[in-house]
């Protein structure tokens, strides 16, 4: 255990030598990020049993603690993981370099000639729960992105993020690149997190990636700016101009392709034009499924499942259970998402193209859907290549975030001695 | 005074009716926006004589207190600053609308159909000085870009800020749109401020305009996003392939133009191979105009200056000081500006076009220059309209923020049932 002084500038170290590390990778051309990443890969296929060793030893610790089955199951590698793990680098290798894309920028008063470049953000910090496969994956959207990074997993993988961590070196130094490019924080001391968060001077953006308890501290305490996500209360909107096996369709795969991801239908809403053909309908599917149906009054009416309250308009369940609302109109069906929604992901079925393009212009969501299910949302399905998250704000990026997200824009201004004029 | 149940009540009235104009304001179209705007700049011009009448009470009040002349003169309403603010409006009517405009991606894995829609971002809070000719100015961007704005002048300028923000209120009214999408706090009471920084489920972004402590003191205390402008640390860098005459000429504009504003020169660095021909020049040339210089050990070989402190490379003089100091390289000149810079705006002078890109690329700062004074900096030179401010954060908006600052971007999925398969 370091003590407070200590641990104060061990951090306060990795910021400023990841600064310095980001001055050059800022500047740093895509064969050689791609040269390190690819070698980050090699490596980590080289070490498997040494990867695997470390992460048996942080189980067998992990295990001894009272911990669930999902966190072990998120710690565990297997080799089919590493597998994975290597095919997400070399995937980060196929991606476009987003740094040093020029826009230029129309005609100005005075004649002087502004455009727009691509630029990294400089340090991202991203702290994460105990997930090795992160680590990995992280650090190579980050490099390529042209960012340094310091990373800070949960402490039961500590071993085993310390062993990906080494192969992720090995990339840097065989492509001449800054070792500090990449920072893994080498302590398992919780007062790291709390320092991260608040060193603004060194750390541009910080991103979490777990639970919505953790994201919320992180954000609630954070002086740097937060790229988060929050819950996942997603709508299908059953349209009164919806064809009806369509509607089935995509709101039993919205609801059950998978319950845990944040994407998932939460709630279903019904125009009453069509309800009374279609609840016994979706009531019979989710029956043999086993999803758990809470209806409004209204939807009582038609199928006799439990009654919804207050609270369930408001709860991600991210398992088999679903709320159902009859609504009279589209309008109240807007208003009811934006009332209870988390600004997610939000889809429309129907056949009337006018209809569509009014929910698409009204929802205020991340991404607004048309005769598609909600489960779609995700980084990798919209072409983005790979993801870091998904954000719920609106600030910055917003929905699922690519490599741009880790990226911002600098004026360029170029002239000729142009003299600005007395006014 | 309100008190602390009412005042609670209030702002988070104000912010939950903010809130539901901007689900409005969202949708309108170019045309009503920029009629309510004409709206504005006519009730102004009407009612000019109601809005001095409430400035000099106001200065009044303002000059009983122990108030700087400087804030009197920017509390101070003329005939011809309304004129100026009528004409600032006319000009956000004339910008093109950012909101709507779609942008397509790539093709996706499974043949759904993403693009990404600009959109407002939604609810804009702007905390200012007493300074009346703001208000109209950040309403007007606000609407146009389809966002509710929550305004919070100083409590100097309160009655001319009313007197004003009636005249924009006319426009809302006249034009069918929701009076809730202008929002002036209608208390001088402080406690306000504080509570619109944490008011994060109904505000999407806080603008601080005014001096380094005002924004500060926001950023260090908001719940909420902030664009934040802090400070601009501006150099120029005379290359050792610089055209002399073309140097002086940028460095005697990029100091004196204005020394108040934010794009000032603040140091000079001068490449030591040309440093004997250039600093005797500049040294007259800036005595002629009253700057005091402060230099470097090695500048003194060349003229005869007071001698430069540590604390001279860190300050924003925004007055006709000017630090100088002699470099052995353009990378220490780079790294001079990422040690003591504020990443705000800085300029090469070089014939040299290899100098000049690889300057361009190295510098982390929000606008870098070539062979241009960094008084440049500022969203109407650069062709953007008009500004809600220079951002000197990297985060969501980076140096002169126009309208498109005031949006972000939400994906748009379309499809026709595609379903998510097994994974």
């Amino acid at each position: 255990m370091l003590d407070s002084k200590d641990i104060n500038e061990y951090i306060e170290g990795l910021g400023s030598s990841a600064r310095s590390a980001s001055y050059v990778l800022s500047s740093t051309d895509t064969e050689t990020k791609n040269l390190a990443i690819k070698s980050m890969a090699d490596t980590i296929e080289n070490r498997t049993k040494a990867i695997l060793d470390a992460n048996k030893v942080d189980i067998e610790e992990a295990s001894k603690k009272d911990i669930s089955d999902a966190l072990i199951d998120r710690l565990e590698l297997t080799e089919k993981r590493i597998k994975s793990m290597i095919s997400s680098l070399l995937r980060v290798v196929e991606l476009p370099d987003p740094i040093g894309e020029v826009a230029k920028l129309p005609t100005t008063p005075s004649g002087i000639k502004v455009s727009q470049m691509r630029v990294p953000l400089g340090v991202v910090g991203i702290i994460y729960e105990s997930r090795p496969d992160v680590t990995a994956d992280a650090a190579a959207l980050c490099l390529k992105s042209g960012n340094a990074c310091i990373l800070r997993g949960g402490s039961e993988s500590f071993r085993s993020n310390n062993e990906i961590a080494k192969c992720l070196n090995v990339g840097l130094i065989e492509s001449n690149l800054p070792e500090s490019s990449i920072n893994l924080v080498g302590t398992v001391d919780r007062r790291a997190v709390s320092l991260l968060l608040s060193l603004d001077n060194y750390i541009d953006v910080i991103i979490p990636r777990g639970g919505k308890s953790l994201v919320g501290l992180i954000s609630s305490e954070a002086k740097v700016p937060v790229i988060k996500h929050l819950d996942g209360i997603c709508h299908v909107f059953i349209d009164k101009r919806a064809e009806l096996q369509k509607a089935l369709d995509i709101a039993i795969n919205a609801k059950t392709y998978r319950y845990s991801i944040c994407g998932a239908m939460e709630t279903l809403l019904v125009h009453k034009e069509v309800a009374e053909v279609f609840l016994p309908k979706i009531g019979n599917a989710f029956k043999e499924k086993n999803v758990e149906l809470r209806g409004c009054e209204e939807t009582l009416n038609y199928i006799d499942v439990k009654k919804a309250s207050e609270e369930d308009w408001v709860t991600e369940y991210l398992g088999p259970i679903l709320s159902v609302k009859v609504v009279d109109s589209m309008q109240l069906a807007i208003e009811h998402i934006h009332l209870y929604g988390s600004s997610h992901s939000d889809s429309i079925v129907t056949e009337d193209s006018k209809r569509a393009r009014l929910f698409i212009n009204k929802v205020d969501s991340s991404s607004v859907m048309h005769n598609v299910p909600t489960c779609w949302a995700d980084g990798f399905e919209y072409g983005l290549g790979a993801e870091v998250g998904i954000s719920t704000d609106k600030f910055h990026a917003r929905g699922p975030v690519g490599l741009k997200g880790l990226t911002c824009q600098k004026y360029i201004v170029e002239g000729n001695a142009e003299l600005r004029g007395p006014n």
